[in-house]
């Protein structure tokens, strides 16, 4: 008989949180507010490197709008960070006689200003970089491991290229490189070079540079040829850190209040492009996801709270910062979810591997946004330090087939989300906080 | 130990199927063979209206291709179709101040050269139209039902407005209205007007017009002011009937020559845009697939073959013409598979209902394509008529939350279309044709 009742409870409840995400879905639909919110954000805003003025006049856009969206207790959890800029004038010409399209790394020293024109070696990996020995001495070392494009997932094809662009400068310069050139970090095949964060290790700091696919094709060929001289000029600079913040606001549980749920991503972008998929798209989903629950005049038990988390792409410190904040806070965190892989039709939710089994039956209440399944996994770069502290954490996991064609380079604008798809995604982002907050005992 | 002795042969095939999958994947992803036939598809010949010159240099070229993609017996099956044309300089000026975006319906009279000026109505739909009585004499009808947004599929959306599209000059001019504008089919919110065949009844043929979105709020705006007067030039018109075909083209089976799987989309199209994704897409895909299973050596079982259907868009000529052929061939139908909705990345596969649960096992082998499971259904508008002859129905079914954005619009181009989002269709068309000509029994 008990547990005849406890099923009929369990019943009444889910009917409940399941008509209540109807609702979002149909406000959601017909609002589309997310993609209100990130063509603002982009065209108003545009790029936000870290430490930049626009990154701190995104702070305080990310801020009003959590107001306008219904958040209380809208506040900022400061934190500094690194302030690289590209500066102007950057450069690449090959035998004095053609442009490559190439774009600084993030956080590369700069070339002298009249340049370093030098032999070009190319090399498929960093242990090929490094046993280059005296043949790199002097050179420029280009990088020109592609993505295995028979891999399916985007994702896992980045994973098997991207250390060239972290940890390229370092390894050629091992062998005495002056400057590394490396291909850009992508599928597509035009020529808009790709930045993202490179980092120095022990050795001297030699410059680094992304290529566009096809400048990056037309180097190999020059030096299938047997003349490959170029002359590089980067004029980026690193200055000292800036203050900065993440931006939270919440609306308080009433009846777990202390029990936090909380969803975001990164307001920082790279300069390139306007930062709309990375990751304008997951900070403006999260915003939605709250003014949706606010709008429709529900009262979560547990407190949800979004966090547009600083500095995600070359430094973690808002991350960091929150995550220092998180530990000292009386409060705990229940939940942490992320969105920062891109604005596309959702797919899947990553969740802590020791929850799968307990958020299946979530899944048929998620299946109109297009999750159509719940994988092991959930943590991601700004939610991840939360994981420690208890909380389960969610990721995103939308469509990525489209990611790498726009990521860290200048197609990275609002013209390649589409308003629904975007939606989509918060209002997944809103039903799994609600179902959180309000049968996250099921989880425990 | 018989049953012992069947497990290990059922096992030694599908080990055998899953290497021959990844196999199609490794150089479907790696050549893109679907994207680079489309391209040229839509650069050198564009858009294909049945019975254009375009049209038939379409077919010329799907023949040569599917010689290049290694088909053998390629050949026409031919039809009759409508022709009809947009003719030049069609225009819709608002109240003698402002011009309207519009394009004629497929199938429209034309207006007088002059053309036609008339006050507005604005109508919800069929039913109002035909009972707005005197109210509609000499008037105008704008058909301005919006597509439910708040529907997760949007071909329910379409599904659900359509009607005006198709019906709308009908129903208005049993009330004696001169001429129907209907909002455009599709949730974006630019200003490009969608096409697509309308049809008449019995009485009064009026011309139809769609109307962009923005163009459709200002009209109805204007409408809710007091005064809405358009004058509608259309200069469209009926032709002859011209001779056009079916292109096929086919592996021929090992073991079970006349047990036939078919492939394809549709190769006509309307005027506006190229004819990207409806369906230039389709039509590559079936032949990428077709080139796939060739150029890897597989010897199928059974035959496979690929057919670009004709006339799709305005009559169904082709699907009929090929269902005719095959009703009269020796040759079984065993299975006929179609990909009309777009070249975006697969999510699932409709399937004949009463083989739903057999083809289950097949779906581990799908999901590196995006396949994430199938769905009763199947049958399309080419395949559609297959099914009475016996053939098992598959359709594809892609994301589709773009497909109205662009659909028999200037925007359906190839910029709309991500060449490993194509491919993966053309690869799970491969597989599943694979899978059928290899483990077709066990759908018995």
């Amino acid at each position: 008989m008990l547990s005849f009742l406890v099923a009929l409870s369990i019943s009444h409840q889910a009917t409940s949180v399941g008509d209540t995400i109807i609702a979002i879905r149909k406000k959601g639909l017909t609002e589309l507010g997310a993609y209100e919110m990130l063509n603002e954000l982009t065209s108003k805003i545009g790029a936000r490197v870290s430490g930049s003025p626009e990154a701190a006049k995104a702070v305080k856009w990310v801020h009003r709008q959590l107001e306008l969206c219904g958040a209380t207790n809208v506040s900022e959890v400061p934190c500094m960070v690194p302030h690289w800029t590209r500066g102007k004038g950057e450069n690449a010409e090959l035998n004095r006689n053609s442009q490559l399209s190439i774009c600084a790394l993030g956080g590369s020293v700069a070339t002298p200003t009249k340049g370093i024109e030098a032999e070009v070696v190319e090399v498929k990996s960093l242990k090929e970089a490094e046993e280059l020995g005296e043949r790199g001495r002097g050179k420029i070392v280009f990088f020109n491991r592609p993505f295995d494009p028979t891999l399916p997932a985007t994702f896992a094809a980045y994973g098997g290229a991207n250390d060239q662009r972290v940890g390229g400068a370092t390894a050629a310069a091992k062998s005495g490189a002056v400057a590394v050139l490396v291909r850009s970090m992508t599928l597509a095949k035009d020529d808009a070079p790709h930045t993202g964060a490179m980092r120095y290790g022990e050795g001297t700091k030699i410059p680094a540079a992304a290529l566009g696919i096809q400048s990056a094709e037309r180097l190999s060929a020059a030096i299938k040829k047997g003349k490959a001289k170029v002359k590089l000029t980067l004029n980026c600079q690193t200055l000292p850190d800036e203050p900065s913040a993440n931006v939270i606001g919440e609306i308080k549980g009433s009846e777990l209040p202390n029990e936090v749920i909380v969803m975001g991503g990164h307001l920082d972008s790279w300069d390139l492009g306007r930062g709309a998929h990375d990751d304008g798209a997951g900070v403006t989903q999260a915003m939605e996801a709250l003014r949706l629950i606010s709008q429709l005049g529900l009262k979560p038990k547990r407190t949800i709270r979004v966090v547009a988390w600083m500095n995600e792409e070359n430094g973690g410190r808002g991350a960091k910062a929150y995550a220092d904040y998180a530990t000292h806070a009386t409060e705990k965190h229940f939940a942490a979810m992320e969105s920062d892989s891109g604005g596309f039709m959702p797919r899947a939710f990553g969740v802590s591997a020791d929850k799968l089994d307990k958020v299946q039956p979530w899944l048929p209440m998620l299946r109109d946004f297009g999750i159509e399944r719940f994988v092991a996994g959930g943590s991601d770069a700004d939610n991840g330090p939360l994981g420690p502290l208890g909380a389960i954490l969610f990721a995103l996991q939308p469509e990525n087939q489209r990611y790498f064609d726009y990521h860290h380079s200048r197609n990275d604008t609002i013209d390649k989300v589409n308003p629904r798809e975007l939606e989509m995604g918060a209002m997944s982002m809103a039903a799994i906080a609600w179902l959180l907050s309000e049968q996250g005992d099921l989880l425990k």
